[in-house]
């Protein structure tokens, strides 16, 4: 009896993938082995993407496979982890086309090599439906230093890493190609932002300073004013937002002179996977000098408050109406 | 901004099941933080149930929520490991009405006390299209002390936990209320039967057992033959196996008495989560003795062989045509 079609297919395009890792057995055991390093904890995260909810079916596999690494990092990081390994459940549609399944495996492993962890085990399943990819990854920190959600405190200043944004808007002109073509949207503002949408970039390089200076952090995925709230609320505070001092994709700042209602729910929309952190306003400067040398750049956006609720302050003082309190799988039609 | 649908649904009905784990924050964080024990090794692995695969929709919720991590703990047991941890990735085809959910819950509830582990985190997601539920299971063993698929020699006993075929009979009964109405199928071995389909039993009595003297061990998900196959193809051996010594479930061995070619796939058949084990003859009177101390019988069904290959011998010396090679995701139609 020789191997069979999903022996040979894991065999092909997967256990290459787990190349250096000797728990991983090439994926050829039932279960992978970690060896922790000694005082250390370990950090887990499972977050799946979906056919037609984080992505498209004819998104290139290759931008798939990195994004469906991508966002788990994400979390990874925003916690000041360092990743070292994942498990990924893949559900597809058909028996996939070697080509697919070979580039799919290409982004995957560009993506593996970008943030420094390894495939070491997984299981994959065909049935009727939509296609998913189920990453599980393991990180670690020094033994109980995990950068929790939980720790914003009144006065901490609120930080922001990279731009907001790009991926909302990202994912409009993948929906709709002419979308903006009103505004002044240059060509590479409209390259930069489906790039962002397709393939979201962790900022591995903050785990340090995330490690010694946040209070609390966590990942944007849901949108910066939801994902804020739901981060103050565990230490029943609030924030003050400044909007002038939001950091935007170079497009969507150039839609914001021109179309502000239109614009504003792409600041406030998910996908970002940015870093949101708070930290002590004596901490503030070390802070942003230890991100700069991880190559991040951050941004002070507000502070947080004792007050329950998130406020947007315009220029003049006013408080800004967000349109969208950002994605929530439950609501959404 | 209250909490949102998705953040009062995790809360009602998962962050219960965490309790107890501090490192599951409540399922409050985006990441869960995990202390390995000094001198362990951690044990990983995800295998998730998909709608139409491997669960009917209509099936019980509480089966469900048993079965998803049944599953998963039973790779574990093989490898000699204890469970501690699981994430679970819920992916429904609708919000999820409050009762099926509080019977899920339960269901993996009730698994998670009997198997002594705690979901420490996940992610749920709404889309149209099967459920699924991909759980990412976490164990340990003494450090290096897994036990590995990779170990057969010529010479070892093959043992089998438990009984073979009561999985296949069930889900044969869920297909069809009539099947096997012409042999004499009482009542409780259907029963059983469609118990053993619904709610897989990890024989997790039997995790001492085989890290004192298991030269290799997986369980059988696909099927008897085709998983010893591939144990044993992983040293070059193959293995002979005696009929006679097969230990059947009891309406599988009604029904092999009436109808051997009926009845002779549901014993090589798929899901029935039992461990297959190859032990040096001389340590195995211990093996077994260690099982039973354990609460589990284990039996002697063959030998590993030198030469290649997996033969089914009748009590004639003849050998049986196996007629089917258990389950494969990627040739199933």
């Amino acid at each position: 009896m020789p191997p069979n079609g999903e022996e040979k297919f894991i065999a092909q395009f997967l256990a290459p993938l787990s190349k250096g890792f000797p728990g991983a057995f090439d994926l050829a055991d039932d279960c992978a082995e970690l060896e922790p390093l000694v005082d250390h904890s370990l950090i887990l995260k499972t977050d799946p993407i979906v056919e037609r909810v984080h992505f498209f079916c004819d998104d290139a596999p290759e931008d798939l496979g990195w994004k469906a690494l991508a966002v788990n990092v994400s979390d990874l990081v925003a916690k000041g982890a360092r990743p070292v390994a994942y498990l990924m459940a893949l559900t597809l549609p058909a028996k996939p086309e070697p080509q697919w399944m070979e580039r799919f495996a290409a982004g995957l492993r560009e993506a593996q090599d970008a943030f420094g962890c390894v495939l070491i085990g997984g299981d994959t399943d065909v049935r009727a439906g939509p296609l998913s990819i189920a990453i599980t990854i393991i990180g670690e920190t020094r033994s109980g230093r995990m950068v929790r959600r939980a720790g914003a405190q009144p006065g901490d200043i609120v930080f922001v890493s990279g731009e907001l944004g790009g991926a909302a808007l990202g994912l409009q002109l993948r929906l709709d190609g002419e979308y903006g073509r009103d505004w002044s949207l240059s060509e590479s503002d409209r390259q930069m932002a489906l790039a962002r949408y397709l393939r979201p970039d962790p900022k591995i390089g903050l785990r340090t300073a995330l490690q010694a200076y946040a209070r609390s952090a966590m990942d944007i995925s849901d949108g910066l004013i939801k994902d804020l709230h739901r981060m103050c609320r565990l230490t029943q505070t609030g924030a003050r937002i400044e909007f002038d001092a939001l950091p935007m994709a170079s497009g969507v700042r150039a839609a914001m002179a021109e179309h502000q209602a239109t614009a504003l729910p792409l600041i406030t929309a998910g996908d970002d996977y940015e870093v949101l952190a708070t930290v002590a306003s004596d901490h503030a400067l070390d802070f942003e000098a230890a991100a700069l040398s991880g190559g991040v750049t951050v941004t002070r956006i507000g502070r947080v408050v004792a007050e329950d609720g998130v406020s947007l302050m315009a220029p003049d003082g006013g408080s800004i109406h967000v349109p969208t309190s950002g994605y929530d799988h439950f609501d959404h039609k």
